[in-house]
Formats: C-alpha cells, structure tokens, sequence
C-alpha cells in the first residue's frame, strides 16, 4: 500500500496530508472556473492563512477530507464535506462518504437525501434512550482533555444508551441526519465541518444549536445538533464549555 | 421501519433483541444438527443460564449481534462472530460485518482474510502515530466509569494519534487485523468477543494479550491487542484494571 505523507498543523493529533491539499486545490479551482465571483473558504487553505470569514457574498465552504486521522490510517470514516452560503444563510449541503460511496445531500426547504433516499432524524427526548456522537478535538493539553472527558462523564453517568466516536466530524452528522444517532457534540470542529452537515441536519428534521443552548454560530467551533430540540437542549444544559477559539478570528 | 423489541440483561446499556435469540438459536440448532457431540458456548444462552465454561471437547463459541446498541439504533458496526476452539485451542474465526457484507476469516496456520483478501496488522510500536480502539463497556458506576476514562485520559495524554469507539469490539478487532488500527484493549468484553478475533488477528501477524501483559484468558473479560507486541505491552503497562468478574464464574 502506499505510504502517505503527513504533516502536523496545531498538534501532532491536527493531520494533513497531500491529499487534503490537492483534494481542496481542485474543488476551488474547478468551482472558481463555473463561479467566478464566488469565495471560498476551505480548510487548507484557511491553515496556510486564508481568512476564515463569511460575508453577505455567496461562499464555498470546503472540507477536502474530513477525517484525515481515519485517512492516515486507512480506518473507514472519511469524507468530503462541501456547504454554500449566500448572505450568511446556509442553502445546501453536500458530503460524500468516501468509503462507503455513500452522498448525503441536503438543499434549504427541499429535504435532505443519501443516495436518492430520504433522511429522517430520530424522535428520541431521552437521553437513555439516546446513541450520541462526539469527537475528541485536536488539542490534547491537560486542560482540554479534562474538560472533554468530564463531558463524556456527564452524559454517561446520565446513563446515555451509548456514545460513540468514529473519527468523522461530518459523517457522524450524517448518521445524526439519517436516525441512527440521535445527539452529537463538539468542541473544536470547524465552519467546514459544520456547513453542509448543518443544511442535512435541518432538512432531516434536526436542530443544530450552540453548546449554550442559543443559535448556531457555524464560526464559534462548537455545536450540539440532535433529533429533537429536546434533547439538544439537556445535552447543552450538561456540557462544559472547551475554548477552541474562533474560525474568523487568526 | 420496525420497531426492535428490546430488553435489558445485566445494566441499562447491555441490551438484547428477539433478533438476539433468534440468530443464535438458528446458528445453534444448525450446527448441533452437524455436529451433535460438540458444545456450544453462545451469548444469549449463557444469560439464559447455559455455563460458559470452555472445555477440552470441540465448543463453538458465538456471539449472534455484536453491536446490539448499534443494531437497536441501526449505527451501521454490527457483527455476527463464531469462534471453533478443540482442547481449549482457538482453532478458527469468521466474523461478519452485516452492514458493510464484509466476510472476516482466520484459521489456525492459515492466514485471516476479508473477503478473500489477505489480513496483515500494522507496524506501528509508537503509541504517538497509534489509531487505538476501545469500548465503553456495559457497567456505568461511578467508579467504573472513572477508572474507564482515567484509562482513555492516559492514552490521550501520550498523545495517542487517535481514539475511536465504534460500538463493536469484534468489529474493532477486525479493523486492527486488517492493519487500519494499531491496537485495541477492553475491560468487560466476553470470551464471545474475543475467540474469532483472537485467531484472525493472530493470523495476520498480531498480537492478544491479558491486560496485565501476561497471556491471553478468553473467559477473562479483559484484552490487550495490538500489531506489534511493543505496542500491546506499552498499553497493557497503563491501563488501570476495571473487574467485570469471570466468564466461568457464575
């Protein structure tokens, strides 16, 4: 198999590879040829200093692979994620299961899909009936980690069904979208992580929020999104907060 | 969809459905029709009351859903494991991923496969550039739930290249045979879990050991696997012991 070459960004678990980079490289280019006046906002070229920041303008909002830790190692969950905003508002989303060559699409008042199929979130309210989803974050100092697993422990000792982490920002919001999770969490994830996953969510049924309980700001680096807003809200109402920062802020 | 009737055995997150039983009754009653002399060892029928306890006579040991969390959500990693063990010796495994239609095979001697292609497990001795894999387990006491995450913390704060948890242990073990995670460990899996897993992954060059380093007890509920003994070895020192008891110990 051929070896891949990997760099660290923030910490040494923040992967990227030459993949992640020619992947973005060709979705912005061959976007940019149809949409000239369009902007983009993508996850490699943010970390070589792009500014991160959403305007009234239509943007692009890219992911080349979500996942990268997973891609490394050949472990299944890794995705392409690719949102669109105009003046702020996000009208649709599209992410692509690599592995599974699986397409979740979601467009603003029309429905969410994967392969043609119709996505449903789950109705669940109670959180011991619940399967919720999170995802460790990249920074790994004490602190951080403290906090992380004192969140895990808040919903566990709340006897959650189960909780599990896949490695896949995106496409554990695509399970959310789909029924078979019914809660996700985060601290530390991106606007690129967010975008498409959001729109999917939403035409599922879903709500996407802020970890205070309060609306979804997609450059705050935190989200809870779930079936029910029910359930959004007591898992928000557990979560200590983790400071990832913010995306428009360098 | 259909509702899964659902119960609970030993905790509020160890589940069992009707599809439970009736994969291992079918696998059972077909086998015994067979093999009438040979015993069976088989999740359900052990907490039904059936003894777990492995003997010198050929004993197919199965495991009809791993995953049942998984499945009762319908989370994509769920398993059937069987495992064929003569004079206490692992002898083969299969495993199949449901969801996915992957075929996980070993045989003492003779190699593991998925899907006819050949398993080999991964190089890797540094926990730093390690995709490792847990799960949770089914006991949420406050102090099972501490001593569960001071382990997680303890990986992490050695800058582990990632965590997961997918909700299948054989699925995770098949991951690690297949060479896309380096190493797993568990405290209150069963000899179910573990005896088709033992012999794929030993088959494709792996290693599965006790938790304390020392060899490998299937009725134990405890396991350390990795690709590289340096690795397993580095994990089995951390980890800080969680008693889930004995599988032969009524």
């Amino acid at each position: 198999m051929e070896e891949k070459c990997v760099s660290t960004k923030t910490s040494a678990a923040d992967l990227v590879t030459e993949t992640d980079h020619f992947v973005e490289d060709v979705l912005i280019s061959s976007l940019k040829e149809k949409f000239p006046s369009h902007r983009f906002i993508g996850e490699e070229s943010t970390s070589a200093g792009s500014k991160c920041i959403l305007t009234e303008s239509p943007t692009w909002i890219i992911d080349p692979i979500d996942g990268t830790c997973n891609f490394v190692h050949r472990f299944p969950p890794v995705a392409v994620s690719i949102g669109f905003a105009v003046n702020q508002e996000l009208e649709f989303g599209v992410i692509y299961h690599c592995t599974e060559e699986r397409l979740y699409t979601g467009r603003r008042g029309q429905g969410a899909f994967c392969n043609g199929q119709r996505l449903q979130v789950s109705n669940v309210t109670d959180i011991s009936k619940a399967l919720v989803l999170t995802e460790i974050g990249t920074k790994r100092d004490p602190a951080t980690l403290k906090l992380f697993l004192s969140n895990m422990e808040k919903l566990l000792k709340l006897q959650t069904h189960g909780l599990r982490i896949i490695g896949s920002s995106t496409l554990s919001l695509c399970h959310l979208a789909s029924g078979a999770a019914d809660a996700y969490y985060q601290f530390g994830l991106h606007c690129w992580d967010l975008a498409a996953a959001t729109v999917i969510i939403r035409e599922a049924g879903g709500i996407v929020i802020d970890t205070s309980g309060g609306p979804l700001d997609i450059m705050s680096c935190r989200v809870v999104a779930a079936g029910t807003k029910e359930l959004a809200m007591l898992i928000a109402r557990e979560l200590l907060t983790i400071d990832y920062g913010r995306d428009d802020e360098t």
